[in-house]
């Protein structure tokens, strides 16, 4: 791994939006789908997962026979890490709220749940249940009423769909699953078929077909932000663990070889413990391939003067995962003005918000953190302003309305306001 | 005005996303701004508005010049504008919480503001001055401590920045403001010139070249949505003023020709009064052009069996502006599912919204009421999840977290939590 002072240090990575073909394949999935409805996806069943799908939904006794597959251990890991989760994301609920003012006049916000929310979910190794929960909880706790999963019916050796990702959903309150995937899922989401009703959202990573068929149909419905490569950035000082921080930067370069793995730290010795380590742990890791070649080019020990010269550069990279493992980590936390997580000390490692501390693990990635957020139940709210304005009001504020819309030129504007005074002022007067 | 049952009606309006040749020459603006930065924008002042600019920032002599050059009817109304708005849009904001466990973990959320804010304000009679009331007060109730405007330096016959506008900018606490516009403006505050910081987001309204160009740079910074055509649906009964009901109709038609202006009755007598109004108050206006194409092709009379029949009209909508018009309007509050805004009563009348009550005027168009919200204090937000775990809660919850991460096959999660109990267990041992 690479140690450089921080001022040398720049992260480029080069995201890829697709080929023309693959762009050109997605919008013709798009229209057969909008066409055809559930003859389409059928057909693409068979020609992408070799499968032959009789019925599209997935059944009650497909669930019960899921739960039947899955360890008692992992449904205890993901039962508590559902509680978590659930509890977490209450926190970040909100009301509606409506203000009387002293004329009558009542003005407010109505803040509502998506109708339907759809959730796309990969299949075979991709399939993490923890998605599952981080996706759908949130949408859950805002009040969808009704939340919809699509998943591939097979993939890659895989028969039929994960049984852990069956629990999940069933775990996370899902009832109406559909075993289709792809870009023809997305279609499907976004404009409805015979058998799977319009969503209003659809959220969930998926392979480059499932990303640009959502790029696509954003506008008809909503989507979430699409994943970039992912980053940890570790600001550690000489108090931190090596082997710690090392197994932190390797839990993060082994999703995929564009992740991003970064130390930055003003002390040598870590730094150069830390690099051993990691050479060290590389060697032993079952994904050893995808680590050591994210490691190698996006991973880097940046060394700085200072914990203050390391904020900055924390705040420069925006990282989706910040690890702050120095002596006094809390006295760091309002000067880090761009992350997705923070994580706060040396028993905070990245996996215990993966999985379970309760925060969402659908974070911005590739630098985005500087204006986007975590996914929270604000994703699954609308908002509606309510204007109630009393006669008093009007009579009131009429002439200033009058006078801002007679600027911009919006005559019949300002005559909507006329009508009104004239008519009320003469029935008063 | 056509008037027709509601279950025959359907509003399709294909939305034009630019031509090939628009979308090369919005690249090509863009590319040459990274390049060139500050002479590109020069040459483009050149080439698109025929200007030459020697200072690309307004100085504060000029803004000064603008308030001599505006009514003191226009500055009083704009201040007391200002006002509703931002005491509004302070109801909205959110502050980070902490939440201390009994475990001693603590969990939260850090809420802080984006640091910088582009404002694209367009040239010429398109420039309202409301809008930048409406876009620049939200984020400075945020705290974004950088909002910078940009607006073309002249357009189609007026010379310079339209006072109105430069005075707006300095009521809502915008002073760095830049003489330059279109696809180049955009490309300026997404990647930064010489003269012009690069932004984390930009909002606003604009032409087709610059809709294109904040496209086209989502990604390496956040934008706003790009405004569709717009509507406004009349929830009324035969309480309603036909007068009214007709001038609030127009108000929206007028302002394009892709605008939509639909009465939703279940009182015969009311459609046939609008309809009468309608076309005898047409004739007056100003703009009637525009108003009456948007009537004829995008206008309608919906005839109901019922006020509930007429509210499930409304959600399929899901208008930008919504009025209820009926005996009690409160009731029907709750069972409107989408709307950006909802003006309530006969003195609710729509313009109240776009000049004054205090809600913003940027709300989602073009039936997205479904899933967006009313421009608000949260676009200006960005969120940090804060995890700090206990070394008692991570002995406690390690299990179940190497599970998880075991069960989706990553092995360098799972690693990184073993690694901190087998020593930390040890230690405790």
């Amino acid at each position: 791994m690479r140690v450089m002072p921080a001022s040398e240090f720049s992260l480029q990575r080069e995201v890829e939006y697709g080929t023309p073909e693959q762009n050109e394949s997605v919008q013709r999935i798009i229209e057969e789908v909008r066409r055809d409805g559930d003859a389409a996806l059928r057909k693409f069943a068979q020609q992408f997962d070799g499968v032959k799908i009789e019925e599209l939904r997935v059944t009650q006794e497909e669930i019960e026979a899921a739960y039947a597959q899955v360890d008692e251990s992992f449904l205890t890991a993901l039962r508590e890490a559902a509680v978590n989760i659930r509890r977490f994301h209450e926190k970040q609920m909100r009301n509606s709220w409506m203000d009387l003012q002293a004329d009558g006049s009542i003005l407010g916000q109505a803040i509502r749940p998506l109708r339907r929310v759809g959730l796309y979910v990969p299949g075979g190794k991709a399939a993490y249940p923890s998605s599952v929960l981080m996706n759908a909880i949130p949408a859950q706790v805002a009040g969808v009423p009704e939340i919809v999963m699509v998943t591939p019916p097979a993939t890659a050796g895989l028969e039929g769909i994960n049984p852990h990702i069956l629990v999940a959903a069933a775990e996370a309150g899902v009832r109406e699953i559909y075993r289709v995937g792809g870009a023809q899922a997305v279609a499907a989401l976004a404009y409805g078929t015979e058998s799977i009703p319009a969503a209003d959202k659809i959220v969930g990573p998926g392979n480059i077909y499932v990303a640009l068929a959502k790029r696509s149909v954003f506008g008809a419905v909503d989507i979430d932000s699409i994943a970039g490569p992912s980053e940890i950035v570790v600001l550690a000082d000489e108090t931190a663990d090596a082997a710690y921080v090392a197994a932190d930067l390797l839990s993060q370069a082994e999703h995929d070889e564009m992740a991003s793995a970064i130390l930055v730290t003003p002390s040598r010795e870590l730094a150069e413990a830390v690099r051993l380590e990691v050479d060290r742990q590389l060697s032993e890791l079952p994904r050893r391939d995808i680590a050591a070649q994210s490691i190698r080019d996006y991973g880097a020990i940046l060394t700085v003067d200072s914990l203050t010269e390391g904020v900055g550069v924390v705040n420069r990279l925006a990282p989706e995962h910040l690890e702050i493992i120095v002596r006094e980590p809390f006295d760091y936390l309002s000067r880090i003005e761009n992350a997705g997580a923070i994580f706060l000390g040396p028993y905070s490692s990245e996996p215990v918000g993966d999985y379970f501390a309760g925060p969402n693990h659908v974070l911005p990635t590739n630098g985005t953190a500087r204006f986007s957020s975590p996914l929270n139940v604000d994703d699954f709210l609308k908002k509606s302003s309510v204007i109630y304005y009393s006669k008093e009001a009007l009579l009131r504020d009429g002439e200033n309305i009058i006078t801002l819309a007679r600027h911009e030129g919006l005559d019949a504007h300002a005559r909507a306001i006329e009508i009104r005074l004239k008519k009320e002022g003469d029935q008063r007067g």
